[in-house]
């Protein structure tokens, strides 16, 4: 493998065998798995002690649900007895987990109550469901499968969003609406996409008709900011901003180098003029969340980890998951969130609340699976990333950094 | 994989690697065709010359038929010219075998008896089907993949079952109903769900409606045939044996350790007090078989080897067969057999004949798969047995042992 | 492999790993795109510049195209930037290739004319898509994969077909149907089927019943020219000849053994006796072809390689393409060819030009799947070929000679 990456140079995609190996993709979850937090839901998915819902990633299966001290924990989803999943549905409620084989309960701790005829000495207590680190930050669900003493730190993880989250209130959020795009090529194809809006003005003519084209120019692009022709783009941010901030709103930014442990970005900008919010007409179509008192159009990215971002407008947000699951397929997810007391059909419709992400994401599964059809070829040769691709490269550099092969 | 097994400890499922790893199986495939004898089904399937069925396990297809002597043969489906599969047909009547492909022509006892513009020198006699071994035991058709010389013993193999199944006429029997629940798992964990009743009460409400309570919980179990809570049991199975062979019926079990080469079990027991066949409400379901005169409730269960099991009651039986697919794929296949005059509507209703295994196998399949699914992911660990699974932890053993794993 | 292969001997059929083990797949197409032309299509596919069709090889997609100088151009259809498919119409028209990524365009000659945002010092001219070699013989058009300067030469791949091509307009002919037969057999086995007629009279009737009996007997035999059995025939083969010779017709016939590069055949031949063409009932079913004034029912067969065969008639042709997909997945696809000005519906009936060989090659499919079915089994073994097979055993050895494995 040290011998194929040998031949890559930074600015350049990676080579074909990162992206079609089966061996590659096994090392690559496991590093993955212990090294980042994943972002699984949204805790008004289980508001009460018992409620639960299931995350599922390359073979694993994840329960995560609440105790009765109200904290959220989550737990491998494999019996401790012969290995069963313990729980079947993909979300619920429940008293104890009792695994469907042989009746084996575990409360919401994990812990084992109920093991009927066991062998003396047997000892319940080491014999929980296996615990998996669990984090929350503004009502977002992260898990990390490392050992518990050695997660990374959810702290380090988390504190540098907090600022551009203020008064929004994500944490106070309800689920409105969720959908799925299996997708068949390598989450690192899925990832290169979403760091990138070369590709908007080709694939995503509803996204581009949305969003201010001169804010897409700049999307992972190498700095332009001195360049003239920028001048009015400029003038209109700084404006924006000012008007931001009187109202007490956040603004500002921050994107990881390849030298970062997770690769995080973030910032709080404007949909595009004249918009309050992220919708085809940029006419709103949810109420406004948290403590905001009017509409600014703004809207704060967050990019926890490559796999694992979260876009908040005034009146809703959408929580991207990209979920590995084999060498070539890549489950992507969607949540779309809103105020907690926001009506279905009066105070939003779920299908106008989707509409763009979910052309978007349609269009990106179509574009990100020729992508692997092509890359898994002869005729792929890595290439030259344009100057809007410039989160490409250092995410390029950084998964070879990370997973030590370079 | 001696790595893997060395952190096993008796008394534990085994590590996840011999569920998932397609290398395993391979090697157990392997191991399996030429050590064991497989049940592949019943001798009234083909009671003349010329009739066959096929039976298929792993990537072979094998005819079963009977020649002109009235012998049991059975051939690898394979031309001996180019390897084309002679026979398409599952199950029905040849004069010949006649390959589709270039009409070379094989009689019933595999011999080839045309084929045409070969070169001079070429030896008929030397290019047969390739026999497979087989043996008949009670009208159950085995076969075994060894070279002929290495084939293991056939009486051996079923010498003492012999005792168990007098006069209860399963070689007289006729297939009823026959049907396949193809389930997605390592064959070893539909081994291990046959093995123990410790499953039951929480997966099969209506097994145990129909089965005595206590015999299932003794089922695999610790012995606690001392246990004085077991008392009225002992003395109901001490009347109930008693009677049986009052009545000329035979009783008695065994049951193989790890040391066995095949891992034999049998048994004759009631099937639960005041029932008469393992039926839904105890009631006859089809005419007495054999030479039964009346009524004993008693069944004679027979493990030829974890693979090939057979159940006789009085007035049916029911052949289990569990077939290696593929590492996580075993086809299961349950036949129906009824005494040989019985007729259909008439005598018996194939559905009510099937309902309580139909029931008992589709829930089996469930549970299995989900067994499969956690033992694949990173939550499973090789869990301690209950007092209740002592046959799997003797498979386990057994199953290392004959693999040259411990 | 070398060990597996040592056992081989002339006159059998393969040992079965090298129709079943992947290793062996992925190294035969590797041999096989390098060394060897592979027949596409037809430039009546292509006539103007900008018309293109795709061709799909293992995971390989090549764009073929006419560029503005009328020259047959084919490229890897792949992205030089970041590897996507180009072009996802199966066949149309394009003035320029653009991709549906980031619009990178391409034009007729793989130069890439567009792409926007590169950095500085990016060298269009070296990121055109990368060339696949191209021949076209009458009207066929061929490719390899071999990098520019190690390609096979063409001429001398075709030459020697010229001489009994001559007159009979392939070139000018146009494709009338096409149709696909995915076959799940390696791709050997789909040669095999194909270099031999003892099959014929067991699997295709209607094949049978439309050829001259002897000359099936003849093909791919030992040599009977002597035998006083075949004399009748002779004498009709002979006075065929004269006919057609002195019709200005080409007669003639030539095979190679395995020293060749490319096991290339091909020979004129009539049909049968009374029949004009090869159709059930041997009355024309298209217009003449080429400069032919009249009917002589020969048949130009031309394997151009193992992978590449033609069929032309005096009223239509039929191209057979053997695609290797994977290890145990060959999609063989027909194209029939008629005159360029005959009218569908007029002067043919796309079904009745089909029929044959639609029939005959469905068969095919049938017998070569139930072959790997029988060759991955156990039950196999290497078996004697008979003396109508001779060209089998000489491609047996051509393929493991060029593969360095004897």
């Amino acid at each position: 493998m040290k011998d194929t990456v040998s031949t890559w140079a930074y600015g350049t995609s990676l080579p074909a065998e990162l992206y079609v190996s089966e061996e590659v993709f096994r090392d690559d979850l496991d590093w993955l798995l212990k090294s980042q937090w994943f972002l699984t839901g949204h805790i008004s998915q289980i508001p009460n002690a018992g409620d639960f819902f299931l995350y599922a990633i390359g073979n694993e299966s994840v329960i995560v649900t609440r105790n009765k001290e109200g904290e959220v924990k989550a737990f491998h989803n494999a019996c401790r007895h012969r290995g069963s999943r313990v729980c079947l549905e993909n979300e619920g409620y429940k008293r104890l987990f009792t695994c469907p084989y042989h009746s084996w309960s575990y409360d919401l701790d994990g812990q084992l109550r109920a093991a009927a005829s066991m062998p003396e000495g047997f000892d319940k207590s080491a014999n929980g469901l296996l615990p998996i680190n669990v984090g929350v930050f503004e009502g977002l669900i992260f898990v990390n499968f490392a050992a518990e003493m050695d997660a990374p730190d959810f702290t380090t993880f988390t504190q540098r969003f907090a600022p551009l989250m203020h008064g929004q209130g994500l944490a106070q959020t309800k689920v409105a609406a969720r959908k799925t795009y299996p997708t068949n090529a390598n989450w690192k194809l899925v990832v290169d996409n979403f760091f990138e809006c070369y590709h908007c003005s080709t694939a995503h003519p509803s996204y581009c008709q949305v969003h201010d084209k001169m804010k897409l120019l700049a999307f992972g692009a190498v700095d332009r900011s001195d360049d003239p022709e920028m001048a009015d783009h400029r003038k209109w941010l700084a404006e924006w901003e000012a008007e931001a901030e009187a109202k007490g709103y956040p603004t500002g930014m921050f994107h990881d180098d390849a030298t970062s442990a997770y690769f995080q970005a973030a910032n709080r900008l404007p949909i595009a003029k004249g918009a309050l919010t992220e919708s085809m007409d940029g006419q709103p179509i949810a109420p406004l969340m948290g403590d905001l008192a009017e509409f600014d159009g703004g809207q704060t990215g967050c990019v926890f980890s490559p796999l694992s971002t979260v876009l908040v407008n005034n009146d809703h947000a959408v929580i991207f998951l990209f979920i590995p699951k084999d060498t070539q397929e890549t489950t992507v997810e969607a949540i779309w969130l809103v105020a907690p007391d926001a009506e279905e059909g009066t105070d939003y419709d779920p299908q106008t609340l989707m509409h763009l992400w979910d052309t978007t994401l349609k269009e990106d599964k179509t574009i990100t699976e020729n992508n692997q059809l092509g890359v898994a070829s002869r005729g792929y040769r890595p290439g030259v990333l344009s100057d809007r691709e410039v989160w490409i490269a250092e995410f390029g550099k950084w998964y070879l950094e990370q997973r030590g092969l370079i």
